[in-house]
């Protein structure tokens, strides 16, 4: 059936490019790095959207919607971000085609149709927004200002891989402004803090909060907090970001308000952002060779039902009991589909559900009739075992919990395998080409040192976790003091 | 207060543009002809979106996401929707931008960064989307294919409004692909028809739904299907199109599948659209002088509770009423709003939620609870009653019913006071000039009489409608035989 993947062991890589592909979830497109969201993938990433939007409104945060594109004055405007961002940004320098007249008629760019001042494609929105705030702003009554878009944006990555490193991709981008530092401190945490429940409570997928080091902050930031995974080779993956901007754009876009005592003072902002990538982590944190695995919180469906029957008269008897179980599935808010195609086989058809992740697969054939029981395969596990038909309802309804919690625990047992405490360069070295993973070591807190380590082993600062101890120790490289250890990896 | 708006008599046009403004609905960018939807405004469009998106989901339809940019090869593949929207589209031609050594290290165009081939922004998706099915469709199996997107989009206007006609606006585009034809003309009439139902039952704004003639058409389409409204300047405005495509993405774009037959035939298509004009269309529809006026079933707020009160004793009384309705209203799924803020006084947000559209407002003072009342004013008819607090709930349930009915009713009503059935050319101006509406007026089928009678009266034909009676009678214009009268307007 051409379904079989290359496993994770023989090629990871391969094998994700592979299962993105299989399952449905998206492909290359004829634009170089831009992707093609499937319906099947984009449906896991509605889940997902639906979930955070309800988070953030939930804590007082309205959407809108900015421009898509950012007049080149305005993007450097302020000068760290767009340093950041200049040499992958997709530019708008004209407005019309028009028929070649040399050349058949074919279109070309018309000369005539030139834009006065050319227009960047947003990479992050920033600048239009904090132009845009400067007209919102005048008292401390208009703060704070809590708003978030969902929106495209385009980086022009020079090697992209679907959901993890795509020119154009989706996201959200949360801008705050706030009357002071702490107000806007706070956000920045609670921010990354939703990020982390959503990841672990919706995604199963276990991770470390902490802040960035100077190199790996957000262009234009002071402090960038961040939660970082750990996938399936050992490789970890920045899952969301939340950045604490000072009053960086406020001063680059002028944007005062008059506080309550009668001053006048720039304002604070804060930004933070997950996107399409979280896909990516998605898949690479729980799936096998078989496929996609899918916590039941962000399957599409959750529960499939295939009939196995010969003729007509069998199906219908079969279908009699699955649609009761539909109904009463539904009834428990569990989203099930029943697959009685006759187009395709059972056995084509579990393995497409495998491919595709479906955390429960029940299936009911005339011996399942006759013994009243239906079979109920688990995706997480792939266990089956024999239910009776009237404790399918109960059995399903804990599996969604259970099927939840055991990705978890997996994933954050696998993570714990994988993080190793390391106190000399030569260790550091030998544990990440034959393990893996996180390794918590001392770093003397300079980018020099952190730089050099990237250049001897392709690991970075991944974060400087909040939860470290205090302790005492020497770097792993400079033997320099260090106060804490920070988490180092190979990283996506 | 800066909160009064020219009349719709003095001036529609800018009466319009104060209240989108005032109402904190959108206003423009920095950017040429683009907007900035605001909080209020966007959380409209949401609820448009949610309402659409779940007609079509329970119509079959799947969400997905193709590609913002089109190669300039795969855009001119399909000649006449090329034509169509050569004219109007920005450019993408570098992908970096660097520091100008000659003028302070200013941003510029980096030239080393041209593109091989330049990617247009889409102004709609048809090729991105038809070149990417050709990798989906191989057998009559894999249809039909019924997707759709929501999206930004992009077309150069030069004459641009806010919501009316913006250079980006948002939308969402259904792209499908059918078997036959019959199919394909099914699905076009089905979405024509979802249009309708969801402009007439949720914006209570009445449409007509039928065909356009050849000039009016989408670019590429065989057949445009569309519903149009009518706005009280007595404009038309274009609030929905639904295309029958025929076979040309198809052939431009070489998507065949194998029949059940065993043949090999081009694919048939559709697309249909609405965008964020029909939030111009929401607001012309029902607005007044005072501002905004929303139907119940897409406000944000549907209910607002003000209290009037001095000191901060008295407020807790009130808060206490006020509590309870907003406990019990919520219970009944209606969404309100209790505003105890002490920066503004109550005066200030009885101004504000006029502007804003929120459908009833309740106010509670001292003498109300006393006499176990509230003050009850519907935004719709600008009148106010007492009403029992203990009747609170069933009236306000009531009139989220009686609202949006009197909505649709009026503007029903306007409608049909402006819909003239007019017989020659003379009285077709008078009445174009003096009273504005939809004209009914025979036509004798010819693009020139159509376009002869824009040139000389600015009006279009909006539609021919699908409910017009055969009826024998001679062109307006020309005095030509017409079997048929169509809906003349001049047109948003």
């Amino acid at each position: 059936m051409g379904k079989n993947l290359t496993s994770r062991q023989e090629d990871y890589s391969k094998w994700y490019n592979e299962l993105v592909v299989k399952a449905d979830l998206a492909e290359n497109s004829a634009v170089r790095g831009c992707m093609v969201i499937k319906p099947y993938g984009f449906a896991i990433w509605e889940k997902m959207q639906a979930q955070l939007d309800k988070m953030f409104k939930e804590t007082g945060h309205q959407n809108a919607y900015f421009p898509l594109f950012v007049p080149k004055s305005l993007f450097e405007a302020e000068e760290k971000n767009a340093e950041g961002f200049a040499k992958e940004c997709a530019v708008v320098t004209h407005y019309r085609l028009k028929n070649d007249p040399d050349n058949e008629g074919k279109l070309i760019v018309d000369p005539e149709a030139k834009l006065e001042e050319e227009l960047v494609v947003r990479p992050t929105s920033e600048a239009i927004i904090w132009n845009t705030y400067k007209g919102w702003i005048q008292s401390y009554r208009d703060l704070p200002i809590l708003v978030n878009q969902w929106a495209n944006v385009v980086r022009w990555e020079m090697r992209t891989r679907l959901f993890l490193r795509t020119a154009e991709f989706l996201w959200q981008e949360g801008h705050t402004a706030h009357a002071t530092k702490e107000e806007a401190l706070a956000e920045t945490e609670q921010m990354n803090n939703i990020y982390a429940e959503f990841a672990e409570t919706f995604m199963a997928m276990p991770v470390i909060k902490g802040s960035k080091t100077e190199n790996e902050r957000f262009a234009g930031a002071l402090e960038t907090y961040c939660i970082e995974a750990l996938m399936q080779d050992g490789k970890a993956l920045q899952a969301g970001t939340s950045h604490f901007l000072g009053q960086n754009f406020a001063k680059a876009f002028d944007v005062k308000f008059a506080t309550k005592e009668g001053g006048l003072e720039y304002v604070w902002a804060t930004s933070w952002g997950v996107s399409t990538r979280l896909m990516g982590a998605l898949i690479m944190t729980h799936s096998d060779d078989k496929g996609l695995v899918l916590p039941p919180k962000l399957a599409p469906t959750q529960v499939v039902i295939v009939p196995i029957y010969k003729g007509e008269e069998q199906l219908a008897e079969i279908s009699k009991t699955a649609n009761k179980l539909v109904e009463e599935l539904r009834a428990q808010g569990i989203s099930v589909k029943y697959d009685d195609r006759d187009t395709q086989k059972p056995g084509w058809k579990f393995a497409q559900y495998e491919m595709q992740g479906v955390p429960v697969r029940l299936a009911i054939g005339p011996k399942d009739l006759e013994k009243g029981t239906v079979e109920l395969a688990r995706r997480d596990t792939l266990t089956k075992e024999f239910v009776k038909q009237e404790e399918v309802i109960e059995k399903v309804k804990g599996l969604m919990e259970e099927i939840q919690e055991t990705l978890f625990n997996k994933a954050r047992d696998y993570r714990k395998e994988h993080t190793t405490k390391v106190d000399n360069f030569d260790e550091f070295k030998k544990v990440l080409k034959e393990k893996g993973g996180f390794i918590s070591a001392h770093w003397d807190g300079t980018s020099e040192t952190e730089n050099k380590i990237k250049e001897l082993t392709k690991a970075t600062i991944r974060c400087i976790p909040f939860d470290a101890k205090k302790e005492q120790g020497a770097c792993v490289l400079t033997g320099k003091p260090s106060a804490q250890r920070v988490l180092f990896a190979k990283a996506y």
